[in-house]
């Protein structure tokens, strides 16, 4: 295993609370900051959403955060009224057992839509959590496999740095929507750090942090009801600004970039880790709509599977991005291999490229446009081939 | 076979010309109106659109129309400037082969994308096409064969109605998307007729024709670069207006449904067509945002495929439509059964839904919103689900 550097001042525990029947099975984690932290959260842009993030969403931002509890194998989505008291206990409960008000204690959940959650063995489970917390990196570990629905691994990201003169760390952890998007409750993670941040700067970056990392991959496409991403920082003294800050914002981005990259190389039933760079398009937006639109793309997904070199695919699911370009500005590679240049097809053989597709699990895709300067507009985005597997994960799900 | 009324006026054609490697595979049709017509069309809306496309849209609306040019097999799409003279000299070779002039031919390709096409049997193809012409139904059946790709059947759909006292019919066929959407060059449809409608009112109508039939249906979301529907009209004498200009836009718009529902039923590697009512929005647009979120989500195809009543993730593919509703507005049933009511979840017996499900070919989902009345917000979209065999066969399609 690598080696974590932890922010300070976290505990953490990991535990099997009776939600999933697998006794050996983590189901409900608990992070406790052992002071207030600043926190500020980004969240689903479903307008269905689960009661969770609605309990989030009206707490933050705030100045006073104390910890998250989160459970995995319900959603508590599309829950009503029920599901929002339920929300509200578990906090409620989390709350006793660490010894602070429930206002300060942000729930997730993630799992199966539209059940009713157990709080006759989750209720007892927090209570059990809290009696288990710990600081090292086995508690993080178990915190972190907790949250898990159909990930094959845990996924954690941590950075150390100085800023300031002062020594902060990054810890980072997620759950992924993996390929199989589990009735899409899917994506958590959750940055914590012994920085100190303003939480109106934390809810600042929040959504920009996302945007780099977060919202640069793609399974298939469906937005999740509890998608969630929350950032805490707990340090005292001297609140991080201008250059230092923006720092702290960039190591925050990579911590959450690591991990979605980890998402998406755990898509279970997927073959390949796709990785699609645009750049050259007249802003970002630009080049994410694009990417997206690729990433999206159902026949892109099955060629890369079936190691089919069908460029038409790529360049043509840019084209309806809704992006204004001739395809004379495009160039595409596969690869090293050069496909489409500047609006025409390249000769190319097709059974290397085949050969290549099929002996590299990690395959990139680069298009090159000339619409901007190749350093403005550009996005690298994440996405896995569309599988046999894929399909006879998802269609057995529920039943 | 059903009985069709065919337009009159109008010739066809069906031929193998070499385009394609089966001897008994025809590739090139030719339609031909007798008298000049006035012809609009409505053509995908990609970026990147093939050379036919191009041409089309030159020339169109138009007054004087006499015919169509269509190969299958190769797309003619990214083919650069090359691309571009070949499409205008199959006009040329079919204006030759029946005494009009270049302008007045329009032209269609679909399949491959980035070949160049092999102009040395397509125009030897197009001639001896044009000393075919039929009038009849056989006739019209070889040249709706020759345009198909990986469809199984062909696609034809006639009106006969009495307009300001005299009978006019609309002759329609097309070829799909199909599930597979070979390299994405689609879709292509035809409507004939001989009623006579003014060039304007035609171009007018016909991206409301298209809206209500082909832009409702989706396979897997992907924008074809050929994508086109073509309205020819070639009636003499005092044009539709009022009343009976309004029926004929409404029998078009039926035989374009007609086709388009075809289009999705004849989805190869489909097990399911999937009907989804959307209603009680505040508008269409707002209708077929929802459906078309629903029909192009992998999740919700994967499920119906493999008959689980999962209906989490029929009402979250409806949260991130882009249109704003509280769970309270919606109520979904599945064929009859009725699995969430205004933001519950309503308890169903999930063995009898799934076995529902395994024994329809057809199954319908409905969505109601209370956003605006009923009849106001609707519309019907088609897709089919997502197979083992839409992964096998576009795993491999140009390999």
């Amino acid at each position: 295993m690598e080696t974590w550097h932890l922010a300070r001042g976290y505990r953490y525990a990991g535990v099997h609370s009776g939600l999933r029947p697998d006794p050996n099975r983590f189901d409900l984690a608990l992070v406790v900051s052992d002071r207030p932290a600043a926190a500020a959260g980004v969240f689903t842009q479903n307008r269905v959403c689960a009661a969770p993030v609605r309990v989030c969403r009206e707490r933050l931002p705030s100045a006073e955060a104390r910890g998250i509890v989160i459970c995995s194998g319900n959603a508590n989505a599309c829950t009503g009224g029920q599901g929002m008291r339920d929300a509200r206990r578990m906090a409620e409960c989390a709350a006793q057992g660490i010894g602070c008000r429930a206002e300060q204690m942000l729930v997730c959940s993630t799992g199966v839509i539209g059940r009713m959650l157990p709080m006759e063995v989750i209720e007892p489970g927090i209570a059990a959590a809290a009696g288990k917390l710990g600081v090292d990196a086995d508690a993080l570990a178990r915190a972190a496999h907790a949250i898990l629905t159909t990930d094959t691994r845990i996924k954690v990201s941590t950075r150390s740095m100085v800023l300031d003169g002062t020594e902060v760390r990054l810890t980072g952890f997620a759950k992924g929507a993996a390929m199989i998007g589990p009735n899409m409750a899917t994506m958590l993670a959750f940055v914590l750090t012994d920085a100190a941040v303003s939480p109106d700067d934390l809810a600042e970056m929040a959504p920009q942090v996302a945007e780099r990392s977060f919202n640069s991959i793609s399974v298939e496409g469906h937005t999740s009801t509890n998608d969630t991403l929350l950032l805490l920082a707990n340090g005292e003294g001297r609140r991080l600004t201008g250059v230092a800050l923006f720092q702290f914002q960039q190591a925050a981005t990579e911590v959450c970039a690591d991990l979605a990259r980890a998402i998406a190389a755990d898509a279970e039933g997927a073959n390949h880790l796709i990785t699609i760079e645009v750049e050259g398009t007249r802003n970002h937006a630009e080049a994410h709509r694009i990417a997206k639109a690729v990433a999206d793309s159902a026949l892109v997904k099955t060629a890369i599977f079936g190691a089919d070199p069908n460029w038409g695919r790529i360049v043509s699911a840019a084209g309806y991005a809704g992006v204004d370009f001739e395809e004379s500005d495009l160039t595409l590679w596969l690869g090293e291999f050069l496909l489409y240049e500047r609006g025409k097809p390249m000769p190319f053989d097709a059974a290397q490229v085949s050969a290549w597709l099929k002996n590299n699990r990690e395959v990139a895709m680069r298009l090159r446009f000339t619409l901007g300067p190749p350093s403005l507009g550009r996005c690298t985005f994440y996405t896995c081939d569309l599988t046999y597997e894929y399909v006879r994960l998802n269609a057995d799900y529920t039943t």
